[in-house]
């Protein structure tokens, strides 16, 4: 079992598409996640992720802040405590539209689910 | 895209040898996740989930308060935002040592996984 807090893992900047936007695997497959990973993200006021679609789904839960989801022709407020879930080949994107930090943890099928 | 807040979702009390122990299915299969799925848990102070070992893997994030996670024969503390892989087939256990109420997420994969 592996107990570490999430500030532990390096922050790496999301460099294509987004905004103020920084990435921390904090569980991944080199882990033993076989099924999903877990990615922390923190995105700064006026950022925002790529507006995008790919073939697999998100699950998100807000640790705080603020933001709206952008979707193909819509867009939904948010806030702590929201739990999100974006079906895969939906397009989305994430904004902070709030004064502080947006954190939130996403989480995405490992690349090997179903190889084993 | 489904935007809900956490405590929309009733909360169960978990009864198999739990003292104290509250969980959300917040994301579900039926809500298309087919690969994993969240689950948000409150345990009481005292309180504590079942000390068991299944096939399949934990991973969880600290939303609040703190508590031990109890292994085979080890004990680990973990507070707010600390993150926790626990592997498939290893014994394990949340207690709640704090004077508040410990909030965690749970994610675990959906049984029809691998089967699409």
């Amino acid at each position: 079992m592996r107990v570490i807090h999430y500030s532990e893992v390096p922050a790496e900047r999301v460099e294509e598409d987004a905004k103020g936007v920084w990435i921390r695997w904090v569980i991944r497959e080199e882990d033993g996640a076989k099924n999903f990973v877990m990615r922390h993200f923190e995105i700064e006021p006026g950022g925002y992720t790529p507006h995008h679609t790919h073939p697999w789904e998100h699950e998100v839960f807000i640790l705080g802040g603020s933001g709206v989801l952008v979707g193909e022709d819509s867009e939904t407020e948010f806030g702590e405590g929201d739990v999100i879930f974006v079906p895969a080949s939906e397009k989305h994107q994430f904004k902070n539209t709030g004064r502080g930090s947006l954190r939130l943890l996403c989480m995405i099928p490992s690349k090997d689910r179903c190889k084993l």
